[in-house]
């Protein structure tokens, strides 16, 4: 199902001040030469994930002289995040044609399996990371002029002549990042798989954090609100790097709709400029983000510029609830919350509603603005009497969204991380609704990290890390170097796009587990 | 057939001094900015071209907002050599994947509708002139490195998004070659295939005199001796860059194999280097080519510098004949002539022995040189009369070639070329021959030029012109803009490489009706 939001009568407004704040605080990125490690087969198998063979020393690689059809798979290690430099040379008689061959890169092994040609789903196949290059004269060193997030490349020569063949001197990778892992030490814990999850988390943020906190690396590489905000708490309890969450929290409140809603996502080039996608949900996790920043860091400059644009985003939310207080029925890619199809977001976001106004009363407290703090209080409790007066099921005991009463578990999770109940109801609710296993379940990293918090926010603290380990382990047991946007345990292909090809296998809301073990444990 | 050479022992002699007076001479390109004058459709046809219609005025260009799988076929209204820019933007919300699209680049529309990833001759498929590109950032104005020959263009837009669109904005090609056709005068006649035949001619040598006289410049865009010598025939005629031809004359003696022998190809980049395929009928052609050009252009320090190795590829030569001064049988892809398949090169090569013979005679007999003047005399005499011995057959009245005594145009042309009888004689061998018809025709437009020459030798200008307009008029007719390198009448999609997609259509041996047409009418 395609879930796209165009709006090309959106009229932008921009704060030139925020914006030059924004670009104040852009980082230098650090950069570090990476070279393959191996040189590797990667065989289908009958299973979902292919497995990955040594082939060959990477010290070989030279002698590997290629003709058409050759292939040559390189193994980097780890995921990288760069600019790949290529040293090519001909050998045989002179080079009498171009040399004609194909790049590909893939995160996991499994891309380089799949076949882009057959890829037919509604984002565009341009994510696909593959590059088709002549060379007329070799030797050459071929700098290629894009980044890539990637653990393997192979080259495969698509034809050279029957008098040469071609040979791959040397690759090299230019990997950037905003910060650096050498930063953060790991979490302290014997338990091999704990430190395996703070591992790949930190990879994964670290992987993520470019000139912006993107989504992704390889796809979407941009700034969406619903990553950041969770990237910015990973960050606080590891790189610490304050100044990019800065960055972002500006960037976003420096360039809205006319009407003062954050975009749920924003380009930084050519230029800034907010995305017509506007997520209801995601709008309001700006006031989120922006408390969680002040409690990290103390910058009250910030809180003070920003707050405004965060009791804006409530404002706009507040428009879509009905005389109930209960949030009107939406049509369209209004909210997110998950991807799971045919999940009814109704009382989840009605949950982040009430989630994100706790935050921002708090924002206007600490700025001694009483009339915003009392303002957020009432709607707080308008809208909790209401969820539970309209949206919770007495006989299941569970709060239900939509005009089919859908159970899910985004219903409880979001309704437990907005505190309507004490602990002790949350955590019944919390058991019932795993009990029921409800048919919409969860599918990215994104919701499961919320439903962890509501573990952890029960007290089920056992649970929680039972939960990490068979959840974000499971990526591990997959091979993971990084954690994955999407990863439905038993559908380990589900896609949202049409085919798993263009899954984004580095996926900064993914990288969570780094920052409960910190927080919770 | 795969016609293909491979010497990796061959051992390569450079003579620096010569090296140096060819890089003395390297050309200063010129250069001309080319824009598309339409945007056209080219649809297939039952017959082998397909059609080219008008779709719409360039300046609606920008009109085009290009999704998945639409495509622009831009016509620049003439064969370009040179460098394209586009200008590329996107419309609609913002660009939130890359552009994915690709370059087609055709010579002659036919090469449009034929499908690249179906290719499957001994050439290779890096000849064909297409790109993929992704664009990550637009607006961009993408500027190819690599050099193109072409008329159309053709822009495939494999994927956008859902939420935006490719714009070509504008496209300009830089256009190079060493010559300007502002330099020479059509030929004056009032008969308009006249007209067109001259005017391609030249349009076909300037697009192929680039750093170097090239063979063709999509494939193999280097320098040929067979194909020297009828550019530097043209270009006497024509632009008169007497310089470029003295580069490749003194590049080809500039690095030799071991014994001497110039190749019958050479790069120059990356640096200057004797290709190891080796035809005897080529490396004869330099001393034609060096006598060519002395009368020409007077410059007798080339003559005498370059003399000696013009006497070294008779001598290498004269060692392939047996005791009985004929050509010995020889195996693999060891003399050019024609690329007709099957056709014995026996007789047609010693044909052009004697014919090398006597020019080589000549520089000889300039230089004062009277011991080379008479070795050579005596090798004419010698091979002269041993092909009336061994290689006439008394009764067809025709010259035979190899063990199965092959008769077919080549081993008349290239005896008629070498004046072994008076023009009577050589007239009516000409006249058996075209009214046999032999099996083994001819398909390159350089076998078609040397029966040309041969029918003007012997007095038949009415027919020369004929055939001209018949063989040349009919590439004319078939809508080229620069003649071809391959034309079979008869079987207008022939191609010795297994396609007719890397065919090369503006090429260096078919550009002689211009000299022809100035030198004999």
């Amino acid at each position: 199902m395609a879930e796209v939001s165009i709006d090309l009568n959106m009229v932008r407004v921009s704060n030139e001040d925020f914006l030059k704040k924004a670009a104040d605080c852009a980082p230098q990125l650090k950069e570090t030469l990476v070279r393959p490690v191996e040189i590797v087969d990667i065989r289908e198998t009958d299973g979902v994930y292919p497995e990955v063979l040594h082939r060959d020393s990477v010290d070989n690689m030279q002698n590997y002289h290629m003709k058409k059809g050759d292939k040559l798979c390189l193994d980097f290690g780890d995921h990288q995040v760069g600019y790949v430099t290529l040293k090519l040379a001909s050998v045989g008689s002179p080079q009498d044609a171009p040399a004609f061959f194909k790049l590909k890169f893939g995160e996991i092994a499994k891309e380089m399996t799949e076949k882009s040609e057959e890829y037919d789903g509604w984002i565009s196949r341009g994510w696909i990371q593959e590059e088709w290059f002549h060379i007329d004269v070799l030797p050459a060193t071929l700098v290629l002029p894009r980044r890539y997030a990637f653990r393997y490349l192979e080259i495969e020569t698509i034809d050279t002549s029957m008098k040469w063949q071609l040979v791959v001197e040397d690759v090299v990778c230019r990997s950037v990042s905003s910060v650096s892992l050498d930063d953060v030490k790991p979490v302290e814990t014997e338990d091999e798989m704990v430190k395996k999850l703070d591992r790949v988390s930190l990879r994964t943020l670290k992987n993520c954090m470019q000139d912006v906190f993107e989504d992704g690396p390889k796809r979407d590489r941009r700034l969406w609100l619903g990553d950041l905000r969770l990237q910015a708490l990973a960050n606080y309890e590891t790189f610490k790097n304050y100044d990019l969450v800065k960055r972002c929290l500006y960037l976003f409140a420096g360039q809205t709709k006319d009407n003062g809603q954050v975009s749920a996502c924003l380009f930084t080039e050519p230029e800034v400029i907010a995305d017509d996608t506007f997520l209801l949900d995601y709008s309001m996790f700006f006031g989120a983000a922006l408390y969680d920043y002040y409690q990290a860091s103390g910058d009250m400059e910030t809180l003070k510029d920003l707050s405004k644009c965060a009791y804006r985003q409530m404002e706009v939310a507040a428009e879509q609830f009905n005389e109930k207080h209960i949030l009107k029925d939406q049509e369209g890619f209004w909210g997110f919350i998950d991807w799971t199809e045919g999940l009814d977001k109704q009382c989840g976001v009605q949950g982040v509603y009430i989630y994100c106004a706790k935050r921002v009363q708090k924002i206007a407290e600490v700025l001694g603005d009483a009339a915003e703090a009392e303002k957020m209080s009432e709607e707080i409790r308008l809208k909790t009497e209401a969820a539970w007066k309209y949206l919770y099921d007495e006989k299941a005991g569970l709060f239900v969204s939509g005009k089919e009463r859908q159970i899910n578990y985004a219903n409880q999770v979001w309704m437990i991380l907005a505190e309507v109940a004490d602990v002790k109801t949350c955590g019944e609710i919390l058991d019932r609704v795993i009990a029921m296993k409800p048919e919409k379940g969860m599918v990215s990293p994104y919701m499961n990290h919320h439903f962890v918090e509501a573990l952890l926010l029960t007290g089920k603290k056992g649970q929680a890390m039972d939960y990490m380990k068979y959840y974000w382990g499971g990526m591990i047991g997959h091979g993971a170097d990084t954690f994955w946007e999407l990863y439905n345990p038993e559908n380990p292909a589900e896609s949202p796009y049409g085919s798993s090809i263009v899954n984004s296998y580095c996926h900064a809301w993914s990288c969570t587990p780094t920052y409960l073990l910190r927080k919770y444990f």
